[in-house]
């Protein structure tokens, strides 16, 4: 899993039934240091985060481990909001 | 899930006969400011894209649970045309 | 699914038993303007490629939903021989 | 597999009801000569690691087969805690 | 799959019941003119390799296809080894 921090939102009305109910999130990666790493992924929402809220999210088949992602077409996927992390005993976020 | 536009299409005729039926578009990735970001992958059309579109595509094993690529040897789906997305509260696009 | 040039052959005599029959061959990955970009994989051979020949590759568990490479220990898999691309209604190649 | 350095913990209360009970670890990834490279990854503790430790971890599906992670959105798992390796014949660590 | 030489050993007696009995190897890979381009893995042997020999690797999901690894852990397997390669007609490596 990676750290992300929620960017915004992603509308798409025409689409594969299967994403039917979904809600989509535009996912910017972060760094341990919370630092935005450059990269971004569009995942599904399995939590109810918000838009600037740090995330927890899984990619690949693991992001269909979900009650709202099994058998589905989905490859990413938020699926805790983080409270904290620490690195060597210091803590680099809170929420 | 990957944010892409859709740049052209591939037509091959000896094939794997699984690929039967499907229709092939290249995709070039963009960021979420709209901009290509160099890469490209060939995905299977879900939902009737056209050329020039803006699309979501999934990869990996999420590419093979659409109705048109369940049990095919595809590894990229474009399963959703995009109408907008916000970063921020802002819109960074509209179909 | 990604569009690669068959560079070359892999001949291994010690293997898995699984992978008996294989043609495995060497295939760099192009760009959509048909020029090497620099990775290579080796894939199975499901089409009947030649070295020279302009194909189309899948990788990860989707290489293995060819009759060639079904629960066999493969990640890449040669499954068309591409005839001709077009970006923006451009052809950029042809068999 | 990669090897990698528990560097930290991940905490998160609202979360996938299937991640209860999992040990998140932060984890950078180490190169043959144990230095770090720049990439981390969050994964399930499945062998009682601490910080500082040196483990081994699997990502994608495989990071699914795990007691503690199997038929669960897990993408990363730490599977083993490293005692040695050695490159050419000269030991590069040791616990 | 990729060509990879085996560099070395890594010993974990900590680790996940179900990676018993395995040998780890340290895989660095190699491009097709047979020259390391910096990554490594460690993967599971499969067919009894050694240290400085050529083999053929696999990774993700289809690591798993083989027999000491099936419904394990495991996200990388030497598959083979390398008896030779060609490009372009030129053999490039013979072992």
């Amino acid at each position: 899993m990676l750290l992300g921090r929620v960017a915004g939102t992603v509308v798409a009305s025409r689409k594969e039934p299967l994403m039917e109910g979904w809600k989509l999130l535009l996912v910017r990666q972060i760094d341990t240091d919370n630092r935005d790493v450059g990269g971004y992924v569009v995942a599904v929402d399995a939590v109810g985060a918000g838009v600037g809220e740090v995330v927890l999210f899984a990619t690949g088949s693991s992001a269909r481990q979900t009650e709202v992602t099994r058998d589905r077409p989905c490859d990413a996927v938020i699926m805790a909001i983080v409270d904290t992390w620490e690195v060597g005993g210091r803590e680099m976020y809170r929420k």
